[in-house]
């Protein structure tokens, strides 16, 4: 069994973004020399998510105003979590929506996806240093 | 290492529908001759879940009313998506919430389930071909 | 390969409660000898939930607000699913957003982790015995 292990780091300059990170997965499933396995992609923040979707600018404006309307950012007085002095109450609920992580299927060297499936990194709190974990496991 | 793949082919003649997968992915595991390990079941498009949950026609029905109310369908031009051409915009919020994929245990030979877990296809956009991707790894 | 399989078992006392089970799966890692892999852990149950985010009770109190808004208990004939004689269609809801299962991976003997990252069990319908696997793969 071989496994592979790598962080991409990323520093988003505003508060909420999605950013497609299909291409640094594969780079990661290149470098492995792992043929058949599982692939685990997960945020290690937890004001952030790793999802599947489409690469389509309207649906990612979508998701920001759906996600705003089910755990709005403001008032931050709203949420309990922000009684500690942080105001990323909305975050926190933000990511359980979308997800911390995927696990996807690596067959024949390459990622086991169907016609439309892309891996996004979501920022629900940046402005700052968030890294989100690659781990390969397979031969 | 042993690894096994199989596509599960859907062609859904509603828009929205869950079906119950449980019995194909326990074939799966038998043709995998795989004892222990990881099974990945996910759905191989944007619109579409894989989720498990209890087999009983009344949570279906509350699981359609309540992701009606969570992403309505209606009016389509709520969804920037939809500017596209699409009407599915909303098919994508509601295969967020009930997920990609699932993975499950296989110990000695069989699927690790409690009592009332059932594996579930959720539809969101039917009326076309659409497919499932099972991935095992283990021994 | 070798593999691990453990239940943990939960009798809460309350309908909802989280715990913090990280401790209790750091014990199955370290009990596994397991290196280099992933890690699965799952609720055996469809009204509860394993997950991953902050261990701070401000935060545990607004998801418990927020799920309550989002799938309310009462009144208990809202869902069909309470037509069976149940009064539990709400934890179905709750459970499907605060999701199944978390895989995790194992790096030098240890869970990788983020800083904050702690893995909680979500509770939706206590008072009895309920059941979490962990179920490892590696070497």
């Amino acid at each position: 069994m071989k496994t592979y292990r790598k962080e991409l780091v990323f520093e988003i300059p505003t508060r909420r973004a999605f950013v497609n990170i299909t291409a640094e997965v594969v780079d990661c499933i290149e470098q492995s020399r792992i043929n058949e396995g599982l692939l685990l992609c997960n945020a290690m923040h937890i004001t952030s998510s790793v999802f599947i979707n489409d690469h389509e600018a309207g649906l990612h404006q979508d998701f920001e105003e759906w996600l705003e309307g089910l755990a709005p950012h403001a008032p931050i007085s709203r949420y309990r979590h922000n009684d500690t002095g942080e105001d990323n109450g909305d975050a926190h609920l933000k990511r359980t929506i979308m997800g911390r992580e995927v696990v996807v299927a690596i067959t024949d060297g390459r990622l086991d996806f169907g016609p439309w499936e892309q891996i996004f990194y979501g920022e629900f709190d940046g402005r700052r240093r968030k890294r989100v974990l690659v781990k390969i496991i397979g031969e």
